[in-house]
Parts: C-alpha cells; sequence; structure tokens
C-alpha cells in the first residue's frame, strides 16, 4: 500500500509499505477514507524536530474498519469511524476525566502514520467513534478536520473557559486557532479577538466567529487587546502556535484571573516563574484530548451546524503529498487534505 | 511609633519613626493589635532578594480603625478589622472576578509596613474587613494568620480544586503549606499528603488533616505520590515555597487533567514549555486574592470551626523582631506573631 515517509527535512516521498496487520487484539484495521497533513509536521520538516530514521508521517484520519480484533466489542467490519491523534483505552482514570490524550496507555498515532491507504488503530474501543449515516463530501472534510484540528481548537477554547460574556483572543491563524475561534463563538463567547495578519485567514475568521482583528503582535499585540478589553486583557486566550513570542503573547494579553488554553507544540518555549505568578492567569495546555469532545463534535458536523473543513484549502491525491507539504510550508495553503 | 526596620541582609533594627496619616480620602489609619513575621520577609534577610535601601518590613495585620478618609463609607472608627497583603478597591472587574490581589488599583502593603504600631491602609473599604465581636486571644491569632498565610494556603487549595473525591499532594511545611492542608480538609478532599521532613511540621500537618506524610523530595518525592496514587499522580497540588526543586516535584506529583496551584513566590524558577504541555496540568498561582476568602475564614475562625492560630510557634514584643527573624530564618520558628 501507499504511505507517506519523510526521509529528512523537506524530502517527502510516497513508497510502497508492507500493510498494516492486527498485532493485539484490540486493535482494528482501517481503510484510510481521508487524511491530512498537520501543522506539526512541519516541524520535522523544516528541521526544527530532529529525524532519526525515515519516518512514516500523519495522524488524523477519517476511514471505514476492515479488520477487527478478537477483544473488539463495539465496532463492525464496514463501521465508517473518526479518531484522534492519541489512541486511548477511554476507560482509565485519565480518560474517564476526560484527559484520553494522556490516557494510562496511550498510543501517539503518529508512531504508526495514517497518511497511508490503511492503518492499524490500537485500542480500537476506546480511540475510535462510529459516524452515523453518510457524510455529504463536505461532512467528510469537517469529521477530518474533527481528528485532530478542530478537536484541538476546541480544547483550546474549552481550556481557556471560553463562554458567555467573556472575550477571548486567539494567537495564532493557523488551522487550530481558527478552530479556535469556530469553538470560543459555539461556546456563547461574547466577543473574539483573533490576531492575524493575512487578509485571507483574517477573512475565515471573521466566517467563524471573529468580532475583531488585531494584527499587531509582541507587545505591540498585548498593549492593543488590552487597549481592547477596557485595559483589563482578555478573560480566555487561545494559544495556537508554540513559540516563545505566541506564549508571552497569550500570557500578556489575559487579564489577572483569566485562562489560557496553550495548544501549539512548546518548541523552545520557557517560562519565566516570576512572571508566570504575577500574571496570576491558569494556564492549562498539551496535546488535546479529542476523544473527550468528538462524539458532539460529530454530532454538530452531521447536522451541519459547523462547518470547520473549510480551514482545507488544497485538496491532493495522496501520491502529491510532498506538493502538499511544500503548499504549507511556504503558507500557500492554510491546510491540505489528501485523497485516496 | 515604633516600626521594623530591614538595613540589610540579616540586620533588621526596631525604630521611631512618624505615624502614618490620611493621604488619601479612601484611607483608613489603623492601630495594629497583631502582626507577624512573613516566609517571603526571609528573602531578602536571606539576601535572596536586594534591598536598594533600609525598608520598612510586615504586610500582615489586625487592628483597630483610629481615623477614616472623607470617602470612606463602610467602616466607624474603633472597628476591629482584617485586611490582606494588597490593599484592592473591591469593585473593578477583577476584583469582582476575584483576583483582588492584582486589583487595577493595588497597593502592595509591604510598601507601607505592618510591622508598626499604625499603618495607613489604602482604599479601606474594599482592602478591610470587620470582625464581628470580641474575639478570644486564640481567635485574635487565628485572624492574624487569615491576613495572609491562611488566606493564601486556602487560595492554593482552591487553586489546585481540592475537594470531594481529591488527593491533594502539598509542597512544602511552612506556614502556608500547612494551612493549604487544613483548607484541603475543609473542602473536602479525601486525602491529603503533607511533603515534610520536619517532625513537629508532621504533627501540625496532621493535626490539620494530612492522611499521609512523604519524606522524600524531587524526583524521589514524585515516585512516592505517584506510588500512593495507582501510578496516577495526585489531582491537586500545592505549591508552597518557590523554588526550582519545589516547582518540577509539584507539576510531576501532579496527574494528567490534575490542577497546580503555586503561591510560593517564585526565586528562580524557569519552566520548560515542552514539560509543561507535555504534563497536561492546569496551573494558577501567584499572589493570592486572600480578601476574597476574608469573610468566609473569619467567620470560620469567630466560631471555632478552624483554628489556623497555632502556626505561631513564637510570639514577641516588637522590640524583639529580630529575635523573631532569626528564628524564621533558623527554621527554629514556622511563624512568629509580634505583639505590641
Amino acid at each position: 500500500m501507499r504511505a507517506v515517509v519523510m526521509h529528512a527535512p523537506g524530502d517527502v516521498r510516497v513508497e510502497e509499505v508492507e500493510p498494516p496487520t492486527i498485532v493485539e487484539p484490540t486493535d482494528a484495521i482501517i481503510r484510510v477514507t481521508a487524511t491530512c497533513i498537520c501543522g506539526s509536521d512541519l516541524w520535522p520538516y523544516r528541521g526544527l524536530e530532529r529525524l532519526r530514521r525515515p519516518m512514516r508521517m500523519g495522524h488524523e484520519y477519517v476511514g471505514i474498519v476492515e479488520e477487527l480484533g478478537a477483544e473488539v466489542r463495539d465496532l463492525r467490519v464496514g463501521d465508517l469511524v473518526v479518531g484522534s491523534f492519541v489512541a486511548s483505552d477511554n476507560t482509565c482514570e485519565i480518560c474517564r476525566a476526560g484527559f484520553q490524550s494522556r490516557c494510562a496507555h496511550q498510543v501517539m498515532m503518529g508512531s504508526i502514520g495514517t497518511q497511508s491507504d490503511r492503518a492499524r488503530i490500537p485500542l480500537a474501543d476506546g480511540t475510535l467513534v462510529k459516524v452515523p449515516g453518510d457524510p455529504t463530501p463536505e461532512q467528510l472534510r469537517s469529521l477530518l478536520a474533527a481528528s485532530d484540528v478542530l478537536g484541538t481548537g476546541w480544547f483550546a477554547a474549552v481550556a481557556a473557559q471560553a463562554g458567555p460574556g467573556r472575550t477571548v483572543a486567539v494567537v495564532g491563524d493557523g488551522a487550530v486557532g481558527l478552530l479556535a475561534i469556530l469553538a470560543a463563538e459555539r461556546l456563547g463567547a461574547e466577543r473574539i479577538i483573533a490576531m492575524s495578519r493575512h487578509p485571507d485567514r483574517q477573512a475565515l475568521a471573521r466566517r467563524f466567529g471573529a468580532t475583531d482583528i488585531v494584527e499587531e503582535r509582541g507587545d505591540e499585540g498585548v498593549a492593543r487587546i488590552r487597549e481592547l478589553t477596557g485595559g483589563y486583557g482578555a478573560h480566555s486566550t487561545v494559544e495556537a502556535v508554540g513559540t516563545q513570542e505566541s506564549m508571552l503573547q497569550a500570557i500578556g494579553a489575559t487579564r489577572p484571573g483569566g485562562h489560557v488554553g496553550f495548544v501549539g507544540v512548546s518548541h523552545g518555549v520557557e517560562l519565566d516563574g516570576h512572571d508566570l505568578f504575577f500574571a496570576t492567569v491558569s494556564l492549562l495546555g498539551g496535546p488535546a484530548p479529542v476523544r473527550r469532545f468528538l462524539p458532539e463534535l460529530i454530532d454538530l458536523i452531521m447536522t451541519d451546524r459547523i462547518d470547520p473543513g473549510v480551514v482545507f484549502d488544497l485538496a491532493l491525491p495522496i501520491e502529491q503529498a510532498a506538493e502538499g507539504y511544500r503548499a504549507m510550508d511556504e503558507r500557500r495553503a492554510t491546510k491540505v487534505l489528501l485523497t485516496l
């Protein structure tokens, strides 16, 4: 079968590999219906994360169950399913508290690779959520977004406690940041400030519910947010980049007693304890427990109440994966869908 | 009047100074009934915080109103009052959200100094809470604890979301850590693990509600907490020291999805963003909004449901303040009360 493999920074190839087989009795094998390239795939692509060996890529997926391990109980062959980028048992204490991305038995799907025709999904009963009905192409695209970027943006908005009466600031205008805006709007936020300099992303931000756009960054961006919030800062801030600048911008933009949800995978971030102490904000971040939100997100998508799939502004057959990586690296595309 | 002045590390003197006067129409002047030495006073005493000039000391106080500015409405001369170490208007958006320690018009009482016969209290209506009735000596001691260490420990336990069904770990066995145990117990925590190596402090921890004692520190301490919690870590962890080691110990001891309340004033703490990301814990800390909790704490004290004043294990007349500082520095005393 075909699979995307990264050999070195900037060197992405589509290769023939052995198809996956059931390893554990709790596994499922799915035929991947749609997959995509993640902003986090760009870290190794840009040489900012070390590649020790050629690496299978991809951790987002919608697929159809083809084979089930002997202990899988809740799924049937032929089911259309969505899962998150972390396989989780959904039964341990951590999962039950809603933090499935840190399940006691977690398996990172990135270590398996879903930019491929088929994928093995560990802990299938805990990981996969069945999609009811027969999605339209637009719904299918949105279900794929739910697998990571929507679920991650949603978690960020929840972690930042976006809700009625709250002003939410969003740092980062990639797919996750944009979908955090959609989430904040659905969660009832009063005002949503998108920090973005790109006209097309600003347009998408407004479509998803942003009420204000701030183009300034760093200290100037923080000053502008304070100006827009009576000098206090935002109640809720989403950080969806992962750099030192974006993290300090997010914390600085938040009022004392406010909440920061940070989901950009931290690269080189160092937080000064003294500054954090006197910021007096709540900080919650990490790999998003997308599984917590999947049933609700699938329902919102299948009833056409949200359309997160519009973040995909380029669709390519998997053979052209290399061009997809280039397009995202050069910011010609926000999010690239790969068809199979 | 008499006031404690720090001239240099290790050099604390009691001097005659000018008594305070009303500066703003929202001020009150109180005659200090009881004051004390704070763990945070030891940072400059030990040379770990720079002293630019001789500094008036103290930010904890119980007192009697002697004089009121023209705009103070809710207090009367003769009222017995408690306030926190931050004067706050209690009306701005930040105060109303319960973060009075970061009030838009905050004044740090440490910049005024309450280890003295009298003190000026800015924003008196917002800052001071009247004590009903006539406290016993034990209650008076406890009211003084409410001014900072109890209120700070209480905030730490609330920030760590201590409550029913939760296992709470407390890093730090100073007065704040010990009173965070008392708070966790009152908030209904199921299990409270005190991290302490000192037999007398362990005894006080148990008196306040600790169910387990862990003597190990650092990675060993973290391993022990995990062992005691089914491998998961505590739901709620209080950090009440402020060093790199204690902060990492607190974060490491907390399960994914858990909460860390940190109230030790950070000295030299640097948090790695990547580690924090993958810890996936909520972090909330800072100068405690003691004012939020004062009415409830005063009620608990005046009805003898809590006795936080037992953390004072040494009481000295203010003339012997230097000996009080020495006793705390050498850990011969947990918390020193100064009588006037």
